[in-house]
């Protein structure tokens, strides 16, 4: 089996991630390419050096366009600030390389339209951290409704909660500024969004209210300044499939840490999922005894792919980085020509194109169709 | 203590439920006046004497107006079918009647108008049957809102589920005309909107989706007919206080028995509540040390008002019927122009104004205000 | 269909829920015996004469004997503390009167034997307050192991836990002392055990530990005093059937507030119970797809007999109290020759013999056979 | 920072879990020691070659005594079956290796005792894999209880259930040979034990029940063995603080997955926790308000080291696998000299003194000391 020779950029929460599925990849599924981990980029030397020592990478730089001058690197992990996502993974693509970029893709929608140009144009693999649509209970999800499991999908509920931003106390900083994007919206919203791409198909169109729980936010120096994105992101939509359904966001939701709740109704049965108990599925069948029916809860195990290849016994909990690493493994798969389950710049311009009509409905205080181009 | 005789109109769901709450409201609370069961009313003869004996009233009838004749009469439940609450609750008032009227108030919000004008013009207690907000429980969030114990409230999420309405096999029946209403809207929603005029306050705007699951349902003697009301209901609101909301309702999702699910998410923390476990209560506060911070399950107890009336014991839970009863206590604390905790026509003309603008929305594909009138 | 004549002793706890069951078991059955409450009696007058009033009985007393005395009453509500059950349940079937006595039936194990013996020359109706086997929840385990569907029973753990005594400040009362019993064994195991004798069978052998979480507590008038009862029991037991169990006792719990954790596992299946969530039932069926096993949460509806006469709609929720009214309506069909399901005096002793096995294998520190002579 | 090289016996569940974990430790912790992976040893050379690639280690081969003659490997793994583990650690140590062995120590007491002598005479770090005692979770229990924060411990129950031998119709393995040792006690209870002994410190008298729910099993060549291990088993214990304690054990629990249920009861409050969702806990402090208090459920977060090595979100949800990394971590920094929280070979044995002893009052049918010798 050839190897893989890996770059990656940044040291953060998500370049750790990355590192750590890097690593782990191999050891897990066996059966997929042998990994290199070539060269770490970051922008502090000392940084970048400590990091990849302790990461396992055997060079590290200040400049990540040496990734791509390096012709021995397949693939690059593009874990920058948001704001570098479009030249980075762009410059990628084109230097010949394959992609594993995080999400969101850009700030603004025209970039994310020139990243999936690039990436039509390179013919290579590019591909977002969606990780939350690899957790195997979200196969599971899948596999029920394919299966017919709940009947046809006649409504959906969904929310994304978190509290990093509760705090009216917490100081201003770049997540309350216009430049950042819209708030919870694109911060959150996405999040959903890959699940219900993944698991119901697209949206076609989308009524949004936005709101801001706190005007203003206090400075490190003193004084308060007016935040300018909105923590809260509330959006009726409709699926292509006509199906009718509800999402939310909410950044400033104190108590919540990890909560993307799902709901699904269909004519034979419903699904409840809550990432927060991310080992766990609930899911109701129509039929049957009425005094036996109920909600069955399901807990992950070897009979929910690829869960085994983790642990061989059920109940015995895969935790969020496990995600990454099963991301890493399609990822590979998708380099290997095979097929995989990912987010790539196609999927992920229609989930910011759903993104920005939301915003679009919310400025218009109007329904608004999802314009995929 | 004076004694307080009862007429009851209907002996269906409500009926019964009417008939359990005035027997059991004395001996529950002692402190009240006595209740005299007077006479009963249902069309079918057999089943007013039959249910008459059974529930303990001196007398049944088939008209319903022979409740209003009786001078010894000084209140009368209406629990028969909605359309015949305005002219029940009118008729009742203006015989100088005290009414506990169930809800809805009426299918026709012009009629529920003519309700709350009979009241006003009647100065008698005129009552709707929103027993949800009767849950010590949700005393309790009252309580710890009016504490401040979660800061400004900024945004809510609630969610009224039932499955009665779920099998799509399931025959074409009343609820499926639009003489009716408009379907989860006023059927369901009016719950939730009772919890939130009696915790939160008005709503300012609204802005609905409405969903048919199933455009069409089975006649009994074959063939289909296409249905008129819609199952499930979405729509985003803002209080009049500046809080955002979510508001969803929907009585064909299945594997949901009860669910009245409410979040509210303040400053300082946040309140989980679902009627489904209706002896819970989750409290989150902001605060104190990140490692034990966490939701707070508070069960039901003698700390919880009025609960100590039925249970000494905390942890023991109190049922569905029970709310009723407390109804019954605040109804007798109006009659006797003591302060009670009920939505009266005043509220309840509000609660429809609200439920009649989220149509519109619906109707108009954009926000609407609430006009009060 | 006649009338029933009832006579109450006692007002406390459970006075107030045998005079809330007496008032509601009709208008909640239709279908049972007209009830006429015709004495309340209380050794104390102002009390006796309240409470009358408040419960609807016709008449009180100071003298319980005045209720034996009287030639219409048909059954006696014996609800005064437990030290005076074996006078009253005795001279109530001597004087022709059934009876509805509170658990435990004696603190002195040869009462309860006189009580039995009152029992069978009595002929007469003789049950036990033991509510919580009539949750419809708990029939509902019931025909489950009828239907034999978890299989074999091979396993039971059973846990009942409150906090009433798990304050190491509280004052020193009678539950502390020894004339009171052996403490958690007596005062709480026999609700479990009721469990057990109504789903599994009779218990064959026990290990009993017992233990004191607090040595002494304090008086009122200050100093303290050595605590004479175990407030922890824990007991090692094998039924008739062969399957081996546990059962947990204790009342200084602290957080527990009603809990009575039931875990069944048979060679088929499983099933847990929890009274604190009484409306709930999980039940594991092995076989089908492993990716869709499970426990199937149930929720109490109209299928679980006799939910569907307090309420007609699924997850809507029974209350500790309507237990109460289930047992009256069994007693109403016990006195009416019908059959009922009700722990009598017969199975009350078998109960009894259960706990001094434990007390005394407690003592010997070895396995004791429950001899139920 | 030095390195540490690593050899590894064994290729199964846990011969995986450590690999993942010594891929994993530097990368997580970042400021441990490199890691080495030298050798790799398995009886069957095919997997011992493929295993090696895919988890990375230089060499392979099917002698695991080639890694004791290694001068260059500083540690040992021994993941072998039971059986082996005497031999292999004693070996590796007397070879001056660290050893990380699995548990249980070995199926005979003497070997245990054997392993125990080994390691002292060594002097080096001789560690079992208990890796339940690593979860942040449980690290915040001990945290909670040093502080007080539940007062004095007076009572625990503890539970470990799965389902892999629930099924009658599963074919006869060694686990149901005498060879294989007690059954659940030695197979399961040693983890429980791990948590009590790092939590509340060691048991003073145990008094055991043990159970075959199936007394044969099939063959796979037709008919039937009789089954000579108890697959549950039921302790009545008391700690030598005197607190009083249950401990179950059930490996054929239908519906059971990994279940490990805590329940530690103080003067003070108590706490609530079940690995099947291993980063929640419950706890309940007593005082403040009565309507207020309940269990506050707590998700693992940074707060809850060393939660944020692996996210720096909270809720985010650690795995099974992520607790081994933990362990991986300890084992290091005790190789460094540094404090560290494991099960060595010296409690490994208390461990096994305890459930020596409950074995013996199983067969006594009689309370017994546990023998710390």
């Amino acid at each position: 089996m050839e190897t893989i020779s890996v770059g990656l950029i940044g040291t953060g929460f998500m370049g750790k991630c990355h590192a750590l599925a890097w690593n782990a990849v191999r050891p897990v599924f066996g059966d997929c390419a042998a990994i290199r981990l070539a060269k770490l980029a970051d922008v502090d030397a000392r940084l970048a050096a400590e990091k990849a020592d302790a990461f396992g990478f055997q060079a590290s730089t200040t400049n990540w366009r040496d990734l791509l001058d390096d012709p021995q690197i397949d693939v690059v992990s593009v874990t920058a600030p948001n704001a570098f996502h479009p030249e980075m993974a762009i410059e990628a693509l084109k230097a010949g390389k394959h992609v594993w970029c995080e999400k969101p893709m850009a700030p603004r929608f025209e970039d994310a339209l020139r990243m999936r140009q690039a990436a039509r144009e390179s013919g290579h693999v590019a591909a977002l951290g969606y990780n939350y649509i690899q957790n195997p209970m979200v196969r599971q999800i899948g596999r029920l409704l394919s299966e017919n499991a709940i009947g046809e999908v006649n409504h959906v509920r969904i929310e994304m909660d978190e509290d990093f931003m509760a705090d009216p106390a917490a100081l201003f900083y770049w997540k309350s500024e216009a430049s950042s994007g819209y708030g919870a919206l694109d911060d959150f919203a996405v999040h959903p969004l890959s699940l219900i791409w993944t698991l119901l198909g697209r949206i076609r169109s989308v009524m949004a209210d936005m709101a801001m729980p706190y005007a203003e936010r206090p400075l490190a120096g003193g004084g308060t300044r007016a935040v300018e994105t909105c923590d809260i992101a509330s959006v009726l939509f409709r699926l292509e499939s006509g199906a009718s359904g509800i999402l939310a966001a909410n950044r400033s939701a104190w108590g919540r840490k990890g909560r993307i709740a799902v709901q699904i109704f269909g004519s034979a049965g419903s699904i409840v999922f809550d990432q927060e108990r991310m080992n766990e599925l609930q899911v109701y069948r129509a039929g049957g005894q009425p005094a036996d029916a109920g909600y069955t809860t399901m807990l992950a195990g070897p009979a929910h792919e690829p869960y085994g290849q983790f642990v061989p016994a059920p109940g015995h909990s895969l935790g969020f980085n496990d995600l990454k690493v099963i991301e890493c493994r399609e990822l590979l798969s998708a380099i290997a020509g095979k097929p995989s389950r990912l987010i790539d710049f196609e999927k992920g311009v229609e989930i910011e194109c759903a993104v920005h009509a939301m915003a679009e409905s919310f400025r218009k205080r109007a329904w608004v169709d999802v314009a995929y181009g």
